[in-house]
């Protein structure tokens, strides 16, 4: 009942670890835009595992086919059904685990929940549940940069304590933060962080980080006051992810140790228009989109699974020591950026189709 | 479109800054619940301006109505219908500045959006938008207590760079929390906070803040997965409070500096039910609460409105300098205590609601 | 949960028979509309009873108050709060009848899903419940008529047994609706239905009978395909009234039997633009508009509340003799003629806007 | 935007006549049922065309698979995707039609809201977009039937002008129904029926008519007041689907004709609950569920697409004459019936789950 995200610009997504195919249906893309795999493999490619000794090695193709909603290489204006197939069906990797909820996991709620569990993998809370997100986020962005040459680009600005230096929000690109394996787009930072990634890998442990994304050329407008404010919508995107800890628009916590002197955002003029001398407000005023660049911050936990024996007890209250022996990556940020992206493109294709509704 | 949340207990509120009255309709509480203003009212006196010298001097009684929905003083389960009146309708007030839209406040992108915007005051940007979500959310919390014994206690963790100690959460009430005008419950930090406060009203000037939240008693297994997850809805929920710049759960922003092995938390038994020895998670995993206390954070910047001479543009792009005369709460932290609460308790309702559908 | 009405254009209605007030919130009114009670009255005081003899003697005056969403006479774009106070608060006239529910009423099945009911009158289920439809239908149907010079009109075209001859729906209006208090636009058959409900009315029994309803000028391309198609949501809209037992688009049960060749609707040039020679469809084709004039009949049921001694059981299983007693329409036809227009006018203000979205 | 239906138990569909594959996501199912591809594929071969020489030669074996949100044969809560390959894929067959809009057909109108139109066939207002329909519908019939006992049982009623006698609803299955071919129990009339439809087929003509269905073993209680009424939820369920003009819950139009002292359902002791004497309400009373027998019935236009030329005009006004050369039902009825019972199935399932939430 959750797994539906969208007024007008809609995605529902389904599958599991180990099913037969994951995918989505996107509801409300507008009619007559060119749309072929082509245009949403790449993120996918982006976000699929195995692309590097730092991400697990399910060598999964993860080609996405699209099942209808074009013809002729157009988009109809009706739904779009999209399936990844799911080539590594392999549900009896974590039987030993069944009965041992594995700690900061969601095996021990969704069992609470449902009453049953996906015996193997994570289930809706797999990391693969974000291959129909990416999907639909793919076809979000070409129509965001088609109608309104917006762009989002994401990048790991930090793992675990390594931080990268201030980046240029103004002229990052995909091809800067793909320079490196781990998305960082400074070299040193980027070293830095591998090096930590493969140091926790080696030791079976795992890290977290954060993420930043800049979303550039939004049009003033978009995002609905009250409960839909644009940064609020976006938190609720970005939380949806998972393993996310936290979501800051624009200043942000820090912003909270500023005076109101020192931290509002003086209107100038920038050419024809009116924009602001600092962007503390992340590009959003009164949940409305201001037309300056639209940055957040994502926070993620490190991965879970790790395989260092860990104390637990199972379902029954006996304590156990359990060490996972599943394929996991040992740090998501890398394979995140571009699943951040997607959703940060499906939020604004719907604000702007909203938006549209105005007389 | 934007002036309603939640899927089955849901609230859609009303009303701007000077119009006749603000308001809620709450449809979807369940039946035969004792309901009058007074459960209501205690809220709404928390939140309401003029409580000290700490707040905007607008002394509004902010006295609750209920409209529908209750008969013999019990729910009925239809939509209850609530209004506070406006008392204070100055709509001349801001007239002067209705061609300078004030940095870091919803004027501009208000215009930007509508077309028009309201003369004065900050219209549905405006703090007494939230005048119905707080009655709404008393109501909800009512029913979370009686039916899940649950307690939703938030306060002021930090001002500008006044930071209180570690609070203990598992006991923590309100009568604590309001012991101080900063709504603190360390005395020492209650006491350099409120100077804090005093010091930037005499400069004109304003600060942010955080405010730390906790939900105890949550049943295990509400939030859904996916797009609705517990902190994802959370996360909107405050997003769309005015003001806030950032959200976090359990262990946020600094749990992404930790070790996979450090973060985990562990099950160990607590009495007869499976807990966690730590609670980074925050009380959520994989979007479903896990019976540990629910523990989040929300950042707020500075108030945009300050009496010191800010140069900016006007509509037309010239440089004028703006000094607002309004009357402006100098940091809005310690009514937006019992605001914060009431989003947690619309949230946890509404997911509550829900979850009663599981077979 | 089931208050709230549209997607774009959202009205979310309260309040009960006995209570302080009803009325509805209006989410998503374009801005810069001019916008008075004055608009919204005249549509109120067709609805509201004691209009004449045929109608019940509760003479309220039902006065609309916006209470928010406008300014200086303007739609601001946010939420429009109305309500009309409901002036004859009798809780205590059904008292006598609550351990007898009513044959063909809501008094049952309500006590059984709430396990609480209003003592008195209808609840949710009370004609009273339609004043918020109609009074945000009036603002509806002013965005319509202002944008798109779309023209609502309803009518009586049955009364029990009698019906109207074929009326012109190319010219039909307001005022020859109402020249007859039981708002039939042919005058004999309104005389002899008048006749009839008088009839009715001595013996205190009822009468049901059909409302014909023409949408001109509506544009071509309303109505999402699919689940939300143009009809469909008009047959949502109408059979959520009270008392309505069917719904009819063109040529509705009586096309069926029809052959295709005679039902088809032949393409013709009408000036610049397609139009149809003939309108079995109703106006609309595939679930969308096709700009002739949408065409629908809803059927109402006579009135469960009847003086005639009725033989019934009460809650225990006793068989009892019922007698109602109240004040009730022995005919609801001629009040519901502004009510279904109002929901016409929220079906097509959502679509409208929409249907903006498109690229 | 509009191809998602429900509130907790929710269909996504997508799909057009000659895209890859049409299908469902239905998100929400309880947890813990058992489910496969045989449940769901009964009903999918009495909706398939090629069933008899009633219905069109598409010979398409419409084989269901099941995508995610099962394992080990039980669900598992989480969204089912469902697809069904589209064997025959012909987008050439309407070619030469292309730019003559077929009368009373979704041509002109799809082309005139999106600006394109898939070149062939019905695009989403195809019979086959409600493949995804019966699938989910499948779906929540075993829900329905497991949990409630409830019986969802369609019929013929009448073919053009060909009516079937009364048929005993209480006894009423799918094996008395199926015994024609054109699904109508009585023999009778099924050859009646049969025989017109034959007639129509060699003219090249088409037949409408109409299906009654039946709920049995409805709980009391389903159905949520105001705008989500169970009638009003059936009503756009049924006015939904392609080629329907018209909806009667119980009495329907003909109970318009009746006084209020024949109408009404007097209340008498069945057992040990409450129930009607007569069911002129259809099993709905105030929107809310009864406990009797619910009873609908759904107009259906004859098909539109005939192989009888037709004078009309083609989208540049030139006057031609058309005659469909496609595969068409010449009477959609016999097929429709599942495709009926899946909606209400769908209908029933969504507010049998919202009704949970009731404390």
């Amino acid at each position: 009942m959750s797994s539906t995200f969208g007024t007008l610009f809609r995605v529902t997504t389904f599958g599991e670890s180990h099913c037969k195919a994951v995918g989505a249906v996107v509801d409300g893309c507008p009619p007559g835009m060119e749309l072929s795999a082509e245009d949403i493999q790449p993120q996918l490619d982006r976000r699929r595992p195995g692309q590097s000794h730092l991400t697990t090695p399910r060598n999964e193709a993860d080609q996405v086919q699209i099942l209808s909603g074009t013809e002729g290489g157009l988009t109809l204006g009706t739904p779009i059904g999209l399936t990844v197939a799911n080539k590594d069906q392999r549900p009896r990797d974590y039987g030993s685990m069944s009965q041992v909820p594995r700690p900061s996991h969601a095996d021990y709620t969704y069992r609470a929940k449902y009453g049953i569990h996906a015996a193997s993998g994570g289930g809706r809370s797999s990391a693969r549940e974000t291959i129909g997100r990416v999907a639909a986020g793919a076809i979000a962005e070409k129509y965001l940069r088609q109608v309104f040459d917006i762009e989002v680009v994401a990048y790991v600005s930090s793992v675990g304590t390594v931080d990268a230096p201030q980046i240029d929000l103004a002229t990052l690109d995909r091809p800067a933060v793909d320079a490196s394996m781990v998305r960082c787009p400074d070299a040193e930072a980027a070293a830095e962080m591998e090096a930590a990634i493969v140091a926790a890998k080696e030791d079976q442990d795992s890290l977290g980080g954060v993420i930043t994304c800049v979303c550039r050329n939004v049009p003033v407008g978009l995002g609905e006051p009250v409960f839909d404010k644009l940064e609020a919508t976006l938190a609720q995107a970005m939380l949806s992810l998972p393993a996310t800890k936290g979501f800051e628009i624009g200043s942000g916590f820090a912003g909270t140790r500023l005076r109101g002197s020192e931290h509002n955002d003086r209107f100038v003029m920038k050419g024809e228009r009116l924009g602001t001398a600092t962007n503390n407000s992340g590009g959003i005023q009164g949940g409305i989109s201001n037309g300056e660049p639209i940055v957040f911050r994502v926070a993620f936990k490190p991965t879970a699974t790790i395989g260092i024996a860990q104390t637990t007890v199972d379902l029954d209250g006996n304590e156990v020591s359990l060490s996972a022996e599943g394929r996991h990556d040992p740090c998501v940020l890398p394979r995140a950026v571009p699943i951040v992206e997607s959703m940060a493109a499906l939020v604004l294709a719907d604000m702007a189709l909203v938006q549209k509704m105005r007389v």
